[in-house]
């Protein structure tokens, strides 16, 4: 399990949710309080985007709470949209390739959660990736797997459609060859122009997720918790799939379907 | 705070300390019960007494739990007398430079507690240091510099005393310009002969410090914190400064004289 | 291009072959005189065979000259068979996971060269790979796969020709897909037993191979360089497969059949 | 020896100076030609000014080339004044701390070249540090030391007096007690407003120093060596002390009087 925030809205230094607030990414990588790894210290991730079409990434494996790369990064740079991620390892190596976020060309994507028994169809789901996409495969992580799929199943043109798929391929690896609990996720990804979030799991239990609007701000966080005890923050439901677009958020109906794949 | 376990007796596997043991040193580094920071993710280290007369070092800034090197290494090497740290800092930074533990010609050293303020003071510590002595102040921790203050003040022929006219000299400084609570601490060390520990602290809360003799293995293992539950771990008073020699263990009183070097 | 030390023989001191002669290993990583690239800065590792059937393992992505750790374990540890390499980074990333020596169970590769246009057929290269051992597929090289690829095509019982069918079907893909040179490469491994190295190409540029008895340490050296100048190393040729078992030294020839594999 | 850029005028992306020129700072970490070391791959470091007063900084211990981190940071981030940096250590650690450039408050700090001797008289120099700066000496380099020592000088009111001074007693330090050649340096720093830069040195090998507007982009690059040949590049003379403020350039005699100092 790991724990992520994202914004979109007015510019913001990376800090202002990073590390600044009461409950920041940074405080969650030492005390999380609503997942089962309180510790998420196995590396850190942010993308950001700028001025180019690309993201930003920058990724470290020290504890977020210890690098001052991330510390004064998050203090000089302002942006618009970005991701953040802290990580707790559910296998794979403390490496700077299998930190989130992902990024391949305008797209980024970060994820929190598990594929049931990943590591018996490991290669069975490298094999899904298409040759094209294939270079783009840097680390072992589940997570990039699924990330390279969903662009594989057009996340340009339907990005909900393309994460259902991509997720029930993989969903539908976990029913033959792995084990439950077999998709338990959350995930937020971009495209530079919008940043869209995920709450879904194939049991009752899928990790926690949260938006708010801030009128100072003049933006949205989305995150695996609160970043803030005593505000107004919306949990989204189990199954969702929220669009956020300027001040606006937009949530639909996230239902992959493992049998259709596995056919 | 940090915990650490240390060894002395016939060899064996560094795992059998580091890794093995259901509350191991690498569990600590995640779980640790008896003391403020239950993580201890800011590096680790160990030094350890082979064929050569100085110890080998290994240390790195990741948590003990991920590095694959470390648990490679102590699978492999066989020593009769070793030391092993996890490191939560107190403020100094998370760099190889002020991993424990610090070695010296023969002698290695490692510590687990603070000199209080001794961030108003640090320049004055570091004076204190001689020339001869100053080439081996590679970081900036309090804890290599009271190591190098006790080979200053003649650990070679007065492990005890040394370390006593050390600890007075730091703790005389933390009265002076610091604050309370001035010294809280345990340590270890050695010289590739004798493994020596220490309990020690200005007020009541001493850090914990515990040793047990295993007759299976033949040796001693002396820790921050019982490396298995339901052990008969005996546990050290505080103003104790022990000597363990083969099969035996000497306890004296430890009792810095903070007044008479301060005048 | 990366260069690389092995040895077999009495037990030594690793850094008997890393660091102390005068073209060690640890010099060549800065100043190489038989390869393209001079500077081999782009991680190092060390694979020694000790007291148990698996080999311990040591590897970082600092340049090898830099490194107190790999300093330190060369002068405790002591082996009688050991493989050493730094490298020079072909494209695929700076990261512990692309670290040479690889290791498997009780067997230990690593690799010096390139399989020409690699990155065109990375995923035909790991499609290759069987589920079994796709576990250990950890990072990105081509080195791993035609590692993982040799351990699937039965090392075990017979080193030269499974290593012989792996270059095959990676020289048979870089020659559907890739692009000239198709196979330039040395490599040694081990399973813990005896000591095997391959200088093959598939034009006429093979790096350079040299193996040396030393009556002195009672044991060989093989290595992509000599490590002394003056010395009577032997050149291994072009398309030969050595075997070195206790004093003695087999040379057969090494012979791939990319065609009987395209088939 | 160590390799440096920088520069002052209308926000360019890092990159154009780190990354993109035919020999930019990272191709001379691989390939310096004007200094003794070709290889400059222990550690870089960038310090950029941006809508804070202090400086953004960012470094890492790997070789410049390698990182992933510097590649995305500079081609996002871009900045009117800047300090990048690529070090060969003269013997100290590679280490975060011991990377280049400083920075306390609005300053930042980087330096090439060797004061004679220093590690006969690294501790005096440390004692030089007044307390109130004291908590800004991380690591355990000249340049620090020379830095934090400038800014004791007073390097706000009066750069390049303070710098004098400075200089003046470690250079001092190591006619008494160090090794000839004494000091040979190219240093660069700045307050957020004018970038300045010295070459000097006690005898005739200064390492070299370059400037050279740029009509094209608006703004002027300092530098160890040209970063594209075939240029107008303006080589400074030993004994100099430049100042850069918007358009203009000032040049000044920079003479030490370590005499002085030692009286």
């Amino acid at each position: 399990m790991c724990r992520w925030a994202a914004y979109i809205g007015e510019p913001i230094f990376l800090e202002d949710i990073v590390s600044r607030p009461g409950h920041s990414l940074i405080h969650q990588s030492q005390c999380a309080t609503e997942c089962k790894s309180a510790t998420n210290a196995d590396g850190f991730g942010i993308a950001w985007y700028g001025e180019r079409a690309e993201p930003g990434l920058f990724c470290d494996i020290l504890p977020a709470w210890s690098d001052p790369n991330l510390k004064s990064l998050t203090a000089q740079v302002r942006s618009r949209l970005f991701l953040a991620h802290v990580r707790a390892s559910t296998g794979t190596a403390t490496s700077r390739n299998n930190c989130h976020p992902f990024a391949v060309g305008r797209w980024s994507f970060m994820h929190n959660g598990q594929i049931g028994g990943y590591d018996r169809f490991r290669r069975d789901a490298d094999m899904l990736i298409p040759d094209a996409l294939y270079a783009h495969r840097k680390g072992a992580t589940d997570s990039e797997a699924l990330f390279l799929l969903a662009l594989a199943e057009g996340l340009e043109g339907d990005p909900k459609g393309a994460l259902e798929r991509a997720t029930a391929r993989l969903e539908g690896l976990s029913r033959q060859k792995g084990a439950a609990p077999h998709v338990r996720m959350t995930a937020a990804f971009s495209d530079g122009a919008r940043l869209y979030a995920v709450r879904y799991a194939t049991d009752d239990h899928a990790p926690t997720l949260y938006h708010r609007w801030s009128a100072s701000r003049g933006g949205r966080a989305v995150v695996s918790e609160p970043l803030e005890s005593g505000e107004d923050w919306l949990a989204v439901s189990p199954g969702s799939f929220c669009t956020f677009d300027g001040t606006e958020c937009r949530v639909d109906t996230f239902r992959p379907n493992p049998v259709a794949v596995a056919a």
